[in-house]
């Protein structure tokens, strides 16, 4: 079992057929989640791409997760809590200098994603909308969207099945409106 | 005014203060267009980005279109239709193959972008989830998407105020379920 300590980030390697599972040890904490080609990371996770394939907002058991190349990366096997968001990009020093006025720095999922990518050569620029597993983003009818606390109790998780050969970056996220203010780490595990 | 003819695309450079005026001129179809800073494309137009900070996923006017670095790339001055989709990757060959059961060559929004763009040296890789004009792309509260045929009516339009020097991809779409089967041109204004 390995420990994303609160407000960091984690990023390794997952071989096709190989599964991870992504833990809330202790309820309503948010993990983004960025993929890539191990092969050829220009390919990589794309929101427009899988929101297209699967025709839904809301991405949980049974779904893909899909490439900008339109080739799947993953597969969902399992989803204890059922709520995901695909919409929002991860949290960045300037969502917390627009949204909410500060302007001092913040721990951020994007840098926490850039700086542990570094290692397999991904720069900031190139990190896409994540996969943000946990993230309970409300939607009206008329399109208004907000933050709510995650749903997720202790010890819920996801079972993602890799598709292909992956690099996977992974946080446990540093925004107070993802996760009501109390940051906490995310698990995971990767299992043969 | 300039015409992008059924099922192809163009691409331009605008400049910060420079208008763009993209028009329906028969009503129902739909444009695809994407963004990159003009003096570093490694900058482009965010889905992500763009719903976070504008806290909505319909996209109308007095909004911004926002980048992968969270600055804003334009903003939407009039909007005569008042409906635009940001979910939905553009439409691929895969779209056709996968959606579709089409093997058969089929032109689509992505592969107008990319041979457009790459004069501008972007390859298709470099391709971001589209700011999809006039789509019309309905969500149930269960997150359900459906497409259906625009509302945009013969002469609806929408004008984007560029905010920095910019690179332009937009097409005519050239899916069937975009515009209701009827392929049809987009118009497109540069106003100083």
């Amino acid at each position: 079992m390995n420990v994303i300590e609160k407000q960091s980030g984690a990023a390794f390697k997952l071989k096709k057929g190989q599964k991870l599972k992504v833990i809330d040890p202790q309820g309503e904490q948010v993990s983004d989640m960025v993929l890539f080609n191990a092969e050829d990371t220009r390919e990589k996770i794309s929101s427009g791409k899988t929101l297209d394939f699967e025709e839904n907002i809301l991405i949980t058991r049974g779904d893909h997760l899909w490439s900008n190349r339109s080739n799947k990366m993953m597969e969902i096997l399992e989803d204890t809590n059922g709520r995901n968001d695909f919409l929002l990009a991860p949290c960045s020093p300037e969502t917390f200098k627009i949204m909410y006025g500060n302007s001092d720095y913040h721990p951020s999922c994007f840098e926490n994603l850039y700086t542990n990518l570094a290692k397999f050569d991904i720069e900031p620029d190139d990190i896409p909308t994540a996969f943000n597993i946990f993230m309970n983003v409300k939607f009206q009818p008329d399109g208004k969207l907000s933050v709510d606390p995650p749903m997720s109790k202790a010890g819920d998780h996801v079972i993602f099945e890799a598709k292909m050969d992956l690099i996977v970056g992974l946080t446990a996220c540093s925004a107070e409106d993802s996760n009501g203010g109390s940051f906490k780490p995310i698990h995971y595990e990767i299992l043969d």
